[in-house]
């Protein structure tokens, strides 16, 4: 969940002193609003990498509004009083009333971190206490609150940066900073603990929004923004039946226009001379992983997805072609019928869920229901939101019975799009691929483009990372996803 | 949460043979619509104590409805099919669409029971699941299910009885009844786990139905009743918004008469005579036991509840009479004002969990949420069926920290409250205590006591019992209530 927020996003002076002062006087209306309907409240927990500037967005966030609505609580080591009561004592005790803003700067994440790293905590006991944490948090999202989550993030090269910094200062300066310079250097420690954290309680009541830290200008207005949009909906909810979720959405990508999606190098190829020998190197390579006995106690699962024309199928094509018949089942997936309607979304595809020894390749997948159900309206927003949370269940339980997941997002420009669609409608046996659908969809291309960013935000772990392929160049996508499939292998079978 | 299910439920074949066509058919209708409207889909988990007639009462609604639409499924050891894959898988596959009617036999329930029992599962690996179980049955709720959970109960002179039945059958016969004798004899050792569960995994989504099984009509009609009051909800209801949980309710008090509150003998009493010195003799026992070295490793939770006139203040104050004035605090608890309105329901109780070495008494409790607050309409349905939950996860995490927590029960007979009132109206330094308001909630006796019923249900738990007192005489009442406190401390103190 965290690539996003590695990619350097920024916003220049110029636009920061433009659009600051508007958002600033947006916010306090919206405060000055909250608090007449006492509505919400709204509760803010500001974590993340240390040096990230967790409590510089807090003071910001209180130099922007009327302080007296909004309070900022630090939760550090836990005081004598704190100690002779259950540890979430304290979390209730600094609560907002309605019609307030609370802002908690690490709460209860830290704390379990924290505990996990100095071995107090086993792994399961984290689970247990993320699992409890949620049921927590939805509590208060039943009451009333809007719960909002970020995670304010550093690359890892952003925080060395930060630290040679800090270093160059004074002792006095430092204490100022209050970076944690020993937590800070567990970088490479910690990070799968934060992955698993915002995977396991990134939920529809309350989403982890990851927020670039590295750029003050881009940090604060991300988090105002996010902010303010969370209030407008507050202020304009009238609950009707069971009270139900403001939910904030993933961080909005209208404060800059660096994107993981745009960040990607299209212009890589391999020649077409190189090609043969590369792919049948890497084949081989799958073909023989395969075989091995080890293999009997894991499964493979491949996900493709794509832009259309993306160049899936012939892809997997590449990748079966080295795989034992017996052995793997390619499952394309188009609209649900009728009776796989009548069946919750994941239903189809638990079915075709691989035995130990097996490879089901889906051509399309279960992130249907957060792509094309979203982008043309085929479900609520509620329901695409939770799909977040239900895929990353789904896909947790099959990794932990041994299955290996590689997901693959093949990106290609819209330009290439429209060169294969040509070139596929001039082609005689090729012109059934191309239908009027396909150019409608073409005409979504930002909605898909920001459902896409959401997804790979929402559903890339550890676990079940998503590999995104730059797919201009056939041959170049071919070999990686090659490449990756055998890696992951690799490392599983080690 | 088992308790209610132990006082002999049952239904006479008289009444049984009158009740038993009308339902049959109501169910069968219900089914064709539900059919028809492609609704749903209901599925009911039916598990429970060995011997209970878990597979009779499947068997029983296969025979009154549509066998087409209604299927059931026994989930034993797993294939070599199922073992290949994630445990998850065969559920999936089960599932009933849209429309239909499953029944699971034990499902995920027994699996994790069993596998704690054989050792296969840490206590904290089962808790981890249970809350998995959550998230998996939160999504089927959100994707449409009526998630109907039974627990088929006998108490353990029951269970005796029925094997004492079954060692005198022949083997063949043995073999149809299918009932798990080595199982069955570990009921003692079972017990807690099972009410581990049950509080774990009841939701307002999918809360547990807890039925005695002992009498066949009577498990039989309860379990058609609550399920075609949930089929009429599914087929009548229309999903505004986000959808969200046709919740079933706690097992329907009307197929018998019954009940845990009624099963008390309230002729219980201490003479005068007697009286002066039992109670010195708790109150003794009491204090020591709050001075000990140990206790400062503990806390004390005491909350009372009970009808008007019931007697807590009395009650209280005979226990505050044991106690050093430093170490208690007596929390009254009124409807909340005007500022505590602008918090969760708990805020105010949680504020005041006392340290370590604490002790605090609240007369009337968080359970107004589910009592008062139910009762007269003061939070929606949707608000106190999620309390239960809610409250269980406050008192875990109190229990957890080292709290020990007593909650009481007084119950007085609807005469003796009428003469206590009128009592009350003529001793001129009581009047104060008597209202036209307590006149009032004398009016709605009868909805008081079934929702007593359910919160006891609901929230008894052996973490944090209720404990139940006939409080028609005061000198029992304060007696009972003082020797369970001292019960209570000496257990874990020990």
């Amino acid at each position: 969940m965290l690539e996003s927020a590695e990619v350097g996003h920024s916003v220049s002076k110029a636009s920061y002193a433009r659009r600051e002062p508007r958002l600033r006087e947006a916010l306090l209306n919206a405060q000055f609003d909250l608090m007449q309907a006492r509505k919400g409240p709204v509760l803010m927990i500001i974590t993340g990498v240390e040096g990230g500037g967790r409590s510089e967005t807090a003071n910001k966030l209180t130099e922007w509004m009327d302080p007296r609505h909004i309070h900022v609580t630090a939760f550090g080591t836990r005081s004598c009083e704190e100690l002779a009561r259950p540890p979430a004592w304290r979390y209730w005790r600094a609560l907002p009333p309605k019609g307030g803003i609370g802002v908690f700067l690490n709460a209860w994440y830290t704390e379990m971190l924290d505990a996990r790293v100095r071995g107090k905590l086993s792994a399961r006991d984290l689970e247990f206490y993320l699992q409890e944490t949620r049921l927590f948090e939805r509590m208060l999202v039943d009451e009333g609150f809007a719960l909002l989550k970020f995670w304010i993030h550093l690359s890892k090269p952003a925080l060395r940066e930060r630290l040679e910094e800090f270093d160059q200062h004074t002792r006095a300066r430092r204490a100022l900073f209050k970076i944690d310079t020993k937590r800070a250097r567990m970088y490479q420690t910690l990070r799968p603990l934060w992955e698993e954290m915002l995977r396991e309680t990134s939920t529809a009541d309350a989403p982890w929004i990851v927020v670039e830290g590295q750029d003050d200008h881009y940090r604060n207005l991300t988090v105002g923004t996010v902010l303010l949009d969370t209030m407008k909906r507050v202020i304009s909810d009238t609950p009707t039946g069971p009270r139900r979720t403001i939910s904030p959405g993933p961080a909005p990508s209208i404060v800059d226009n660096v994107k993981l999606l745009r960040s990607l190098d299209l212009t890589q190829r391999i020649p077409e001379a190189d090609y043969p020998k590369e792919i049948a190197k890497w084949q081989s390579r799958l073909a023989e992983l395969t075989q091995v006995k080890r293999f009997r106690d894991h499964s493979l699962v491949l996900a493709f997805e794509g832009a259309d024309a993306a160049g899936k199928g012939g892809a997997i094509r590449r990748v079966t072609g080295a795989l034992d018949a017996r052995q793997y089942v390619t499952v394309p997936t188009a609209a649900p019928t009728d009776a796989e309607k009548l069946f919750p979304y994941l239903w189809r595809f638990w079915l075709r869920v691989p035995p130990r020894g097996g490879i089901t390749i889906f051509d399309r997948t279960w992130y249907g229901r957060v792509l094309v159900e979203r982008v043309e309206g085929l479900c609520s927003e509620f329901d695409w939101r939770r799909a977040y949370d239900e895929i990353n269940q789904f896909e947790e339980q099959v990794v932990e019975d041994g299955a290996i997941v590689c997901k693959f997002w093949l990106q290609v420009s819209k330009s290439e799009q429209y060169r294969r669609f040509k070139a596929r409608e001039k082609t005689p046996f090729k012109r059934f691929k191309i239908t009027a659908e396909d150019w409608r969809n073409r005409s979504k291309w930002d909605a898909y483009q920001q459902a896409v960013a959401d997804m790979v935000d929402q559903t890339s772990s550890e676990l079940a990372p998503w590999t995104l392929v730059e797919a201009e160049d056939k041959y170049f996508a071919r070999v990686k996803i090659l490449k990756t499939i055998v890696r992951r292998l690799t490392e599983a079978l080690d």
